[in-house]
């Protein structure tokens, strides 16, 4: 018999989530029925977008259920298997993240390659969903062409990173904001034109004097403020990929939207919203592009990694004071 | 040599507009030189978006000038010409509107069809610039299904009546809000299945009521509380045509945005400002459509005239109190 340490959300959180919401309990762990698999956790991540499913309502995955482990992207070694296709040693990625191991229905898993090229991980960063966000949002939404400006928020992160990175590739003009010098720092170290540290303030005059003519593209992971500023320096038609809002994911009541949307319509602005789910046919061609991308040293990444499952609640408490560079992991 | 009366924008207005805001002056207009076509206006538009051009401040059309006649669509009758391809006696569209006369290169000018079926200031409006922006901004951006649900706010104005009409036609269901009573009664005459008088308070618990399951498209002529509530109404990938903001053209200060945008996420939302330049190679095939929804009587309208040039600063005014049942029209 296994056990498995796993994290619990016991209470939803009011306003940022605290250690106090969540709870480590130890679990036993059957052998695999038919067509299931054991299997080890050796990674897990921790997304912003997990703290809207701790609120309890409706909307495009179900709420966290108080009392239960969490759950979210995984990577895995198979211990035990009775199902076709998995064998003890194979690398696997689930969405039962949060728990040291489980057993599983065959179809829940996903059998990765092992590559020399990458470490396991990144298939949980660049690789895996935050990448995908940020390849499909970029090249579907934006539709960046040679030439034109992207501002990307949250450029440091998991997803802007990426978005910044393929921006240049693409022969756009970036500036990024981030959190820190050294986050700046780093994004300058991968040729970003313009890196922002937003808490210096003055975001809108920061964004001015770095692209005085505006911006064709913006990629949103933060919302509120920097809304605002990419609306007020929007060109005409300019398309924004929305992909998320971290610094209002735990404001107790709603704040103000921009004021300034009323631009949206003189400069016919295209904003668009998105799950990374609806591009998941990209994959493919993603899995080939980054990882050409990777091999020619054109795109690179950050990790922040805390260790043991107990430190997971840590892990995505950061993630909303920037606690991470790059991709927030938990190795297990 | 001809006279004629003119109206100027004497001072930018300060919120609402207001009769000190503008005068009337009378000018001598001159004989058509080589190329030119002397024109009698017989009907000019005021419109909405005529607010944004009082602004000292760069757009998608320049500000108009104090102390100049303003600017705006008219419709005309060929009084000299010095230029082929006119006669007198042609009727013309321009964008001479708030004045009795002019004398214009014949580039400026586009001559109209005088048809039998409708009276000539339709190309003000089902036929002309606002049947234009409804028809290309709910087909073209709103893409209706038949069976969806279309929301449209304003809908007993010059666009929106268009816009609700069409989206019957399209085998839609639909929900409008206009500012009266009569005007709701209009709308359920054309078949509009939910009009709502915004002006009876609780617009969300109202829409929702009438359309609880959601809706799909939006067109936006409004802005401020009705955007915030067909964010909060909207169902997965439903898509907003911002056509306009009219609650906010006379805002002294930037009011707040739509305090749920962090909705435009979850529900990977399509929002698309236009203008209806953008469309402009749609209106053959849209002339064509409105004229055989117009014949089978499938779209119908309504005018508000106010007569004489010195009318023009009240009717403009007027649209912003909703003084106006459908096109609201000048006769000259």
């Amino acid at each position: 018999m296994t056990t498995s340490r796993e994290v619990r959300l016991i209470s939803r959180p009011v306003g940022t989530p605290t250690a106090a919401n969540f709870e480590v309990a130890t679990v036993d762990v059957a052998a695999p029925g038919a067509g299931e698999v054991l299997v080890r956790n050796t990674w897990m991540s921790v997304d912003p977008y997990m703290r809207g499913r701790m609120y309890d309502r409706a909307s495009y995955v179900p709420p966290f259920q108080i009392g239960e482990a969490l759950q979210g992207g995984a990577l895995g070694e198979v211990i035990a298997s009775n199902a076709e296709g998995f064998a003890p040693g194979d690398l696997v990625s689930s969405m039962f993240g949060w728990r040291e191991s489980f057993v599983a229905p065959a179809a829940a898993l996903e059998k990765l390659p092992r590559t020399t090229n990458v470490p396991d991980q990144a298939f949980l960063g660049v690789l895996g969903m935050p990448g995908l966000t940020a390849y499909a949002g970029l090249l579907e939404i934006g539709q960046p062409k040679p030439g034109e400006t992207v501002f990307v928020s949250g450029g440091a992160g998991a997803v802007g990173s990426v978005v910044a990175q393929i921006a240049k590739i693409k022969g756009c003009t970036v500036v990024a904001t981030a959190g820190s010098d050294a986050k700046c720092d780093w994004l300058r170290s991968r040729g970003v034109d313009h890196a922002i540290n937003y808490r210096n303030g003055d975001l809108l005059g920061q964004v001015k004097a770095a692209v005085p003519k505006g911006i064709d593209v913006y990629f949103d992971n933060v919302g509120g403020e920097h809304l605002e500023v990419a609306i007020e320096m929007a060109r005409p038609f300019a398309r924004f990929a929305e992909c998320g809002m971290i610094s209002a994911y735990n404001d107790m009541e709603a704040a103000p939207g921009p004021r300034n949307i009323i631009q949206v319509v003189g400069k016919s602005l295209r904003i668009r919203g998105f799950i990374v789910m609806e591009f998941a046919a990209l994959r493919p061609q993603f899995l080939k592009d980054m990882m050409g991308w990777i091999a020619d040293g054109s795109l690179a990444w950050e990790e922040t990694v805390l260790d043991g499952v107990a430190k997971a609640p840590d892990a995505f408490i950061g993630l909303f004071s920037g606690g991470n560079t790059g991709k927030m992991l938990v190795k297990l």
